[in-house]
């Protein structure tokens, strides 16, 4: 099957991996987000978090567990040509003050998240929305597919 | 999570899955189709196995183990307005000759499974389509999401 990817990366921090239940759970609770981690787009970036919303929504939401990576990261502008609305997430002890003020930003725990500040919305192409959908309608079925069958091989 | 459906339903008699299982591999190694299983239509019908095609294709499967299990049976034209293609399937045992000639027909076992005669083609409705796919989108990270994480419920 192609292009599985692990539900849970090994290089993942256990803060991010806390941080990734926590977002997961509020989308999913409280914005009726069905939600996906760790999706290779098109452009080769993988989103941390990825939900669809009951009209096909898209929001993408990255993961920052420390200053340092954040700092590393220039190229998440990216991510905007991909979602309606683009959220950072951080545990509770990041500082809110480093991440830009145009973007969205959720707080979040091993527990539960909230919304620190919303996302503007900017509505993606109806074509790379709809190639994504395709995208994920099969992600989604090989990943319960291998659970379900380990297969021949 | 809305609707999630069990992955294995218990109901289904032990020659049912072993044909779930074939079909499913069948699909996903030979025609690249992505599988899901037991997926709930709009018309309250639930598919055996639905793929999904890299073109967005869709392509219904309705296991039938017995012939008692296929004489029952009054509503299956209903799965032709959910997919693009339609097959019965059948374990080894069960004669093909109890199937109609319309409909595309696959032979599956517990490890392989090979498709005896081709389905017409018969294009859904785009509309439908757009439906169904936004719909496996949100199914699939459900799917996945509960097992990720059992939830604070």
């Amino acid at each position: 099957m192609a292009e599985l990817g692990p539900i849970v990366d090994l290089r993942q921090s256990a803060t991010a991996l806390r941080v990734q239940r926590g977002v997961m759970r509020l989308l999913r609770e409280t914005y009726d987000m069905a939600c996906y981690a760790e999706v290779t787009l098109r452009s080769g970036r993988r989103a941390d978090v990825l939900g669809v919303g009951p009209k096909g929504e898209i929001w993408i939401v990255e993961i920052k567990s420390s200053l340092i990576d954040f700092q590393v990261d220039r190229k998440w502008h990216e991510y905007r040509e991909f979602s309606d609305r683009f959220f950072f997430a951080k545990p509770p002890e990041l500082d809110a003050g480093i991440f830009p003020e145009s973007e969205g930003l959720i707080v979040a725990d091993g527990h539960d998240g909230a919304i620190l500040r919303d996302s503007p919305d900017t509505p993606m192409a109806p074509a790379r929305r709809k190639a994504l959908m395709l995208k994920l309608a099969r992600l989604g079925a090989d990943r319960v597919h291998v659970l379900m069958d380990p297969g021949p091989k």
